[in-house]
C-alpha cells in the first residue's frame, strides 16, 4: 500500500550546496533521500517545494514522497532525525538539518505543484562592526539604514506586478513573470547605545537588526534577494523609494538594487 | 629594528581544528601565520595565550609575534584582515576569523608567559526542541536545569583549590594541579511562555539561556569543561551542589561529572 508523505524540514544552508541534489557535493535533498532511502528500504525520490541556493536557509521547506513503508507517517520525523544525527561525529554534535514534522497527504498531493504561497524572511545586521559567529546567518551592512524610507519602497512592491526587473537569469524558464506580493514589511530592533559617548561608540550607535519579511504567490529566480538588496540601496540612499515603481515598469533586472547575499535568507512557511 | 606585536583575536571555533598550527588540518594559528607572513614578508610565528581546543570559540584570544617590518603595529589588524576576507569565497563572504587589535609592546613582552589570568563564557541552550541554527555555538540540553543547585554548586569552586578532579588526561603535564577561580557566575534567562496553554507548549516552559562566566588565574586541560559538565548534572539533579566540596577533595577525575561539548565555550578575555 503506497503511502504519500510530507515533510517540513529546518537547515542550515551554509554547508550545503543548496537544496537540490548534486553528483559529488553536500545537498539537503541528497542527504535526506539517502537517510530516507536507507530507513525505509527502497529509494526515495523527494519532491522539494523550493530549490533553495546554496547558503540559503529553511526553516519550514516542504518536500514529499512516495513509500511502501509501512511504519505510521509520525514516526519518520524521529527515526530520520536520529539517523541524521548518527551521521555527525562526536556523542554531542547536531545534524544541520531537521526533519520538524511527517504526516501523511492523499496519494494526489505534490508539495512543489500544490504550494500556493510562500514566506520568506531576510535577516541584515545594521552595525560598523564585524562579527565572525554570524557571519552565515545575517547580511552585514556597515553604514546605517535609513529603515522609513525601506519601508516606503517595500509597500510599493506589495500586491500583482512584473516581477521582470527583480529576476536573475539562469532560473528555470517561467511563462509569466508577473507575481502578487501578499505582504511585505521591513521590522528594526536597534540596540545601539544612544548612551555612549565615545567617538567610537557613536558609529556604533545606529547598530541594529534589520527583517525583511515577505509573503507571496511565488518568486522568481533571486526574487527576495534582489528585492531585499533593492531594499538595502534605498536604505543606503542610492535608490529613492518612490523609484520602485520606475524600476518595475521598466521590467529590466539592471533598474533594480544588487542582489543580496544567500546567507540572510531563510524559507520560513509554504502555504498549500 | 625588531618590534613585538600583540594580537587580540576573534574567531568561530566550528571551521577550525583548535588554535595550535597542525600539518594539512585548518587550524587558527595556521591560518593567521599564513596571512601574516605573506602581509610582512617574513616567517611569522605567533605565541597564543591559549590553546583552544576543536570547536572552542574566542572573543578575546591573545597572540605576540616580532617582526622586522615597518608597518605601524595598529594597521596590521585591518592589512590582515582585509587579506582573510580575500580568502574567502564570494563578494559578501566573511573570514572566520579577525583580529580585533594590533598594538606595539615592549621587547620581553610575551602573550603566554605573561597571562595572568583568563576569562571564558560557557553558552547553554537549555530547551526541550533542538535549533539547527545554533549547534556550534551553545550546548543543548533538553531537560530542565535548577540554576539555583547550579548557583550553590558554582560557588564551591570559586577560591583556590586544588583541581585535579576537574582536569582532563591528554594535555601539557603541570607542576601543580592548583588554581584560582577568581569569579564564578551562572546566569539564566527564561524566554519560554507562561502564558502558553497547550500541553506541547508546557514542555517549552522552562527554555531559556544559560550563561556561565569563569575567571581564574589559569585552567587545567579541559577544566571549563569539566566543570561546565559537572554544573549542568547538578542542574539535571544528578549531583548535588554541597558534593561539589567532595568532588574537589578526591582530587579524581571520575567523581566529577561529564565534559560539556567544546562548541558552547568561549574565550572572552585574557589578563596580563
Amino acid at each position: 500500500m503506497k503511502k504519500n508523505i510530507l515533510l517540513t524540514i529546518e537547515y542550515d544552508g551554509s554547508v550545503f550546496h543548496g537544496w537540490q541534489r548534486q553528483p559529488d557535493k553536500p545537498t539537503v535533498q541528497g542527504c535526506l533521500e539517502e537517510v530516507l532511502t536507507s530507513l525505509l528500504g527502497e529509494t526515495i525520490a523527494l519532491n522539494g517545494t523550493s530549490r533553495t541556493d546554496a547558503g540559503v536557509h529553511a526553516c519550514g521547506q516542504r518536500a514529499s514522497f512516495i513509500t511502501q513503508n509501512s511504519i505510521p507517517a509520525e514516526r519518520i520525523a524521529l527515526a530520520a532525525n536520529n539517523m541524521l544525527k548518527g551521521r555527525e561525529r562526536g556523542a554531542f554534535a547536531m545534524s544541520p538539518v531537521r526533519i520538524i514534522s511527517s504526516e501523511e497527504k492523499p496519494a494526489d498531493f505534490h508539495a512543489r505543484f500544490d504550494a500556493k504561497g510562500k514566506r520568506y524572511v531576510y535577516r541584515i545586521r545594521n552595525a560598523a562592526g564585524d562579527d565572525v559567529f554570524s557571519r552565515n546567518y545575517v547580511y552585514h551592512v556597515d553604514a546605517p539604514l535609513d529603515t522609513d524610507a525601506m519601508k516606503r519602497a517595500a509597500a510599493l512592491l506589495k500586491g500583482t506586478h512584473d516581477f521582470k526587473s527583480f529576476e536573475a537569469s539562469g532560473g528555470t524558464p517561467r511563462e509569466t513573470t508577473v507575481r502578487t506580493i501578499y505582504d511585505i514589511s521591513v521590522k528594526c530592533e536597534r540596540s545601539g547605545g544612544g548612551h555612549r559617548v565615545s567617538d567610537e561608540a557613536a558609529a556604533e550607535a545606529f547598530a541594529g537588526d534589520v527583517e525583511i519579511s515577505v509573503s507571496g504567490d511565488g518568486f522568481l529566480y533571486n526574487m527576495v534577494r534582489i528585492m531585499t538588496g533593492t531594499l538595502v540601496d534605498v536604505g543606503l540612499g542610492r535608490i529613492r523609494p518612490e523609484e520602485i515603481e520606475d524600476i518595475l515598469a521598466a521590467e529590466d533586472r539592471r533598474r533594480a538594487g544588487h542582489t543580496a547575499p544567500p546567507f540572510g535568507l531563510y524559507l520560513m512557511e509554504v502555504y498549500f
